[in-house]
């Protein structure tokens, strides 16, 4: 019995409407709508082998409609990958599942990144088909020649994130680089027609796209897109036209059809009207073999990769970079020396930029970049050239004044794997990227974040620009590793720790304004502990200062004028929160001993936000710290003027104590 | 003697240099860039009258490349506004002087809207000019007759806002909208060849756009594009080909010329080649006659108009709604009592559509809209139109998947006056309109935030919607008021507090699951002080629990438990830090009195983030919440995988209690 390509995607269509029904939630009309556009993609374009969900060069595949999940998820099944079974499917959205509510990188081999917040797949695989083809100008075509694909939908096409992604593809020409869009006309509220007058297609060539269309249910013509898209040397935008809900003979082409299960009349009418003789959850042989030979296509093209990686020079560099693993050993303990021996005042931000001279002489894998602020984030050093179009062996991107795009670029980098991404802008504009830095966290990608001008310490800018409540803010998302560190060394040892991070985010607050060396020792990275005693109390210890960044120097002005009285302060530096939170009781104990505020007052200094602080304070504790917008003026000015100066904290510590 | 135009734009380039090098820091090539477009701009087309800034018909000018600020700055002084004077000026960029790095409404009259956050000055233009032709709908052209004018930069236009923000105002035909581009191929990493090859004429034009181009250098071309923007009935991007710090002859037309001042030795060269002979700050008369006189052109068209406002039979209701101010004696107290009177178990969610209910019959002013969520969101009352080109009076816009554009454009009806703006998105999404919602709060705009599904109470999307971290770190931005009321009771006070709060942003973060309504009471909106003892104990005091929205249920069932093994609990309600800690201290101390763990355990519940409740609870209190990402399963699986149920909570109560 042959399968004919309906009957494959009718697969797709029932399991994905089925799915929905018995979660009693969840979004059939997409999956519905893209099932034959994807199951031509997948059996005559996509390259991929389900017994090998990571080899290193497969075609990406990325749902940037992340709410259509049950697509990917039924394919994922259906072409024979380990995980979804189809008990994973029946239990869609339910605990314990794989099969979340929207695709989860975490939860499944074969989801190339996390999707839902809509633009962000799109933005993302701009990364991905950037990270192919550096890596291809490195390994060369015997190992990277591979194509990423999205499925997009109205919602990701409206976001900002679309014009800052498809911007950066078209300048840089990712010809390997092809979206399918899913344009059903529908969104949630209703028609498209309610929001939005614009005409894509010519939207997209303006930004130097290719643009195909299609019926996007007639097989042959969806066929003849996709390989006009894969043939352009420009990246495709291939422009589906479907019916939402397509098969779902009452609800199909309506919005009622988006979010919502079909219900159990409606489901029966789609089973008759696609002649869909199965009960939920079972499918006949003949069409899992046929899917399943799809599955197996690309397991010869695969196994030749194989023979030329085993045979490749270059096969362990390869291998450890596709691995996001570091060469054994790896440390930044040369430059921590040689900045022991030599001690400098200079702004973190300029640290930052000694520091990565000595990251990216050692790591080939690093690509960096800035959001049009390369002078004044330090992001690009001396060795490193631009990544372009006409030489994507480049290792630093000009993102343009694009920090959302350039954040999700970072995060498909990285979840492509072969390239430690990072990239700057100011800390305040860490909200324009913050949608995406939240999704670095959630994803495990191993993104780091280089955010200058970290305070009102960056001046004249005035409010606009100066970060109050962003260093607490970001603290805030699970998973992501916020530094503040306060002077050169300190600096090298953040760095360290996030380029060692490769499972995760990291996220360098990092001062405009010069800071004096205050660290002189570094028998071990003590950084990596979050807080440590910079300076301990010579008279009997009544105070401990607390403080981050620019303000450790005034603590340690603030403990000289205190000891200078006969009060003994210690000084702690704490860089990093949440690996702080991480070390075990007794060193936090250490650190900041139980005490009563009349037996050990605790005290706090960050040019930001005071909440949050309590945590270490202790409600009783002092907080020094902006709870207002800042002002426009010099940046010595500003200090003085919110009161963060060692004399001004001196007085009100001395008044707390009773001096 | 006569002034040339020439002479009259090389005043606001000699300024700008001057005050750039003075404050030894700004951006001068912009303003020396743009001052031939914006000579002929504010001279023959600009509706202003400098000695009443707040004229209600006036245009609206807007500088999205905010960090040109001394354009603008020059134009006020120049044009004869009060403020600033040229002692102003000469203090850019200094402690106390309204010449602030980037534009700030609250420090000149005359400033539209804060801009220097790329993007966001157009995107709130789209919400000035909607809000004139809904104003001019409803109040005709003899009041509301106006345009806006924005001059953006290539920054602007490569934000991903920008967008969203001409999807909405090509749909919109938005034809009194006119962008003066400042095409100088400059950005601060160098050309613009670096980022981008987009063609900007062409997307515009796909968006619904009239596009025209200009030298910018030129006086008559200028005119000329700007008279066919003027008479073009969609809106209007006018490409103005500039040279970047034109007039400064060495360093004009490149980078080094964008943020840093000119040195000495070229302002000189700048002041030769201008034939320019006046010292810093000094203008001749006849100049500054020149301008005045450019700035004396609106006082008749004003007097004229006044004459029309006190002849119009609406014109109390037209004064009070452009002064963003209520009906005398506006409350919700009717839907109120109907509440307390009928006691309904619904989300929040949908006791704000109650709320709206209420608000939309009583304000004419409000408009409403959902970022392509209205079902979700709840947002839209049932006598609600949709505002579209064809008709400008309708009361509802459907944003489409823009949330960042959204709230934009409510900034910027809230500022242009007149209208009380509303919009809804998921609260995770919060994250893409966080920099809108932070210039909210920046520039005292009473806009109200509808951000629904608000915790992993809306279940099975998962992670990538489940809000975490959102609800604390909206709390940390200065000056905005996050509430997240408990039932419809409390939803309603908190609309009612949100809605009588015109000069700054609140935010409601909203359920999608029912809620029991846990208020039976109302003499006065309890939720005004921000938290309130919603139970007291009942048996001796030994615990006080602080919950907010979904969480007071739980809190109830807990206090309810320990109440029945004869420990006394007061359930705390805290439906808004900014206002609890605005109370004065014998508030504070009656609802959390000072006590010692051992007297008085304190106990917060927050399906969000715990950092940040130490504040409340004190350090040796207990916090329960969610420190990690969510997960997709069914809402009541959720609560009690992450702990939060009325059994768990109480046993880990007893447990610290050592029972």
């Amino acid at each position: 019995m042959t399968i004919s390509q309906l009957e494959l995607a009718n697969a797709i269509r029932v399991l994905s409407m089925d799915a929905v029904e018995a979660a009693n939630s969840g979004h059939p009309g997409m999956p519905m709508g893209m099932a034959d556009v994807a199951t031509v993609l997948w059996s005559n374009y996509l390259k991929f082998d389900p017994t090998d969900p990571d080899w290193a060069d497969r075609d990406r595949f990325v749902l940037s409609a992340g709410h259509g999940s049950m697509l990917i998820y039924s394919l994922l099944h259906l072409t024979g990958y380990a995980r979804p079974t189809i008990d994973d499917i029946a239990a869609f959205r339910k605990l314990g599942s794989p099969c979340a509510g929207h695709p989860e990188n975490f939860e499944l081999p074969g989801i190339e990144c996390t999707t839902g917040p809509l633009g962000q797949g799109l933005a993302m695989a701009v990364g991905m088909a950037t990270a192919e083809r550096h890596l291809n100008t490195v390994f060369g075509d015997a190992l990277v020649d591979h194509r990423t694909w999205v499925i997009a939908g109205d919602g990701c096409l409206m976001e900002g994130i679309n014009h800052e992604a498809i911007g950066l593809a078209g300048h840089l020409k990712l010809g390997r680089l092809n979206v399918l869009w899913d344009d059903n006309r529908i969104t949630i509220d209703g028609s498209t027609d309610l929001s939005t007058s614009e005409d894509v297609a010519a939207r997209y060539a303006a930004t130097g796209w290719h643009v195909v269309a299609c019926d996007g249910h007639d097989f042959a013509d969806i066929d003849r897109a996709l390989a006009e898209a894969a043939a352009d040397p420009r990246p495709s935008l291939v422009r589906c036209r479907t019916v939402i809900g397509k098969g779902a003979p009452n609800k199909g082409g309506s919005h009622k059809v988006h979010g919502s299960p079909l219900g159990a009349e409606e489901i029966l009418a789609t089973r008759a009207a696609l002649l869909w003789e199965h009960e939920a959850f079972h499918l006949p042989e003949a069409l899992t073999d046929a899917w399943k030979a799809i599955g197996a296509r690309g397991g010869a093209v695969r196994a030749e990769w194989q023979d030329r990686l085993s045979a490749h020079a270059d096969r362990a560099e390869f291998e450890r970079r596709m691995a996001n693993k570091l060469p054994e050993g790896w440390s930044l303990k040369a430059h921590i020396d040689a900045l022991l021996a030599e001690p400098k005042k200079i702004a973190t931000r300029v640290a930052s930029s000694l520091a990565l001279e000595a990251i990216n002489a050692s790591l080939p894998e690093t690509i960096g970049g800035s959001a049009d602020l390369t002078p004044s984030n330090n992001t690009q050093t001396k060795a490193q050239v631009a990544l372009t179009a006409q030489d994507y062996s480049g290792r630093y991107i000009h993102y343009g004044i694009r920090e959302f795009g350039m954040s999700a670029a970072m995060n498909g980098m990285a979840l492509h794997g072969g390239v430690l991404a990072y990239g700057g802008t100011f800390l305040v504009f860490a909200d324009y990227a913050r949608p995406a830095i939240r999704l670095s966290a959630l994803q495990n990608a191993g993104v780091v974040y280089v955010m200058t001008h970290d305070s009102i310490g960056l001046g004249e800018d005035g409010p606009t620009h100066q970060p109050i409540e962003h260093v607490m803010s970001l603290r805030l998302i699970p998973g992501l590793d916020v530094y503040r560190p306060a002077d050169a060394v300190e600096t090298a040892e953040c760095w360290e720790l996030a380029v060692q991070r490769r499972d995760g985010p990291s996220l360098l607050a990092l001062s405009r304004q010069n800071l004096p060396q205050v660290r002189t020792d570094a028998a071990e990275n003590r950084s990596a502990r979050g807080a440590y005693r910079l300076k301990g109390a010579d008279a009997d210890r009544r105070v401990i200062l607390l403080a981050t960044g620019s303000e450790v120097e005034i603590a340690l002005g603030v403990a000289a004028k205190l000891e200078g009285q006969g009060i003994g302060a210690d000084v702690v530096s704490m860089p990093c929160w949440s690996r702080f939170d991480a070390q075990d009781a007794a060193y936090r104990e250490d650190v900041l001993p139980h005490a009563r505020p009349d037996e050990i007052l605790r005290v706090s200094i960050e040019a930001g936000t005071t909440v949050g602080w309590e945590r270490y304070t202790m409600v009783d504790g002092l907080r020094f710290g902006i709870d207002r917008f800042g002002a426009s003026a010099p940046a010595d000015k500003l200090y003085e003027y919110f009161g963060l100066t060692t004399d001004a904290i001196t007085a009100k510590v001395l008044a707390r104590l009773g001096h």
